[in-house]
């Protein structure tokens, strides 16, 4: 069972190794699924709508915020986790056009571009440092995940696509209709 | 170099290994390669617009066409293969809606449904007997071959969506201006 919690696209400053910093809009998505043994794990997904093959992910599991938790000194327990979490993004999705902004989101690769792990870090910018409220470590998706996500995204704008054309349909038949009416 | 021969659905009688048969539609691509060192190869992709992880591919070099070649006793050479197999396919393109067409595509697979080799074949049925006239062994596509095919289908699927919205808003916007004019 799947239930999505979070999904937006966020100015996101990717850092790779070599250095070079850009801005990229990238959606984050955070989803809480539970198995049928009652165990809950939120997954968390990066994946940018300009290219089909970027795709990092993070599946958190009871456990594994447990040893997060003692690693970054967090003080809320997994089920108020996600909550938290979701709220830091929105704070980074509210300031992200600003000029300087307080919250912002960053990527950072450790490997070679396409291939490493890569961190999410929620960073505050204060007149003093840098805070991190929260760093995560993603995975790069394997070929079998960005296939399914790729299977998903073609399902999503096949039914956008049909919509669209019951609607052109529709908005024809509504022209034609008022033509032959006013002709008459 | 890609060139892209022929592109067609065509009906496709399916046994797995089972036995049970089903028709099914079936996109059959035939592309021909060509690379820096004026090698050439035949591409031939099968998909199903209805499936997005069903793909079979495969690639036939100037070399694995002579063995091809001495196994079912062709009498074209590579270069005239592939307007042969094309005609082959407009065949059984033609005849797909007959009740009991002559020329049949069936597709075989082997070994269990998603993992294993698949021989496609044109096989013409005359009162006499069933006449294979070519069979070709496809190798199903790698997630890293679906990846790609989904990349390309998504990306010419938001072209044919961006093309509709424009034509919608055109629509509209003539729908507006006649009614305005028919007001005033």
């Amino acid at each position: 069972d799947m239930e999505q919690l979070f999904s937006k696209t966020l100015t996101v400053s990717v850092r790779t190794r070599d250095c070079e910093e850009r801005k990229s809009s990238i959606r984050i998505t955070v989803d809480q699924s539970t198995t049928s043994a009652h165990k809950r794990s939120l997954c968390v997904k990066l994946t940018d709508d300009s290219d089909p093959y970027f795709l990092f992910n993070l599946s958190i599991s009871e456990e594994d915020f447990q040893s997060l938790k003692v690693q970054q000194g967090l003080l809320v327990d997994f089920s108020s986790f996600p909550q938290k979490f979701i709220e830091l993004l929105n704070l980074c999705h509210s300031e992200q056009d600003a000029n300087c902004p307080r919250f912002l989101l960053q990527l950072c690769s450790q490997g070679p571009a396409p291939e490493g792990l890569s961190t999410l870090s929620v960073v505050e910018t204060n007149a003093f440092k840098h805070l991190n409220h929260l760093s995560l470590r993603l995975s790069p998706g394997s070929d079998r995940d960005v296939k399914d996500y790729l299977a998903s995204c073609l399902a999503r704008l096949k039914e956008d696509k049909d919509a669209l054309e019951l609607r052109l349909k529709k908005t024809e038949d509504d022209l034609s209709r008022q033509l032959s009416c006013t002709q008459q």
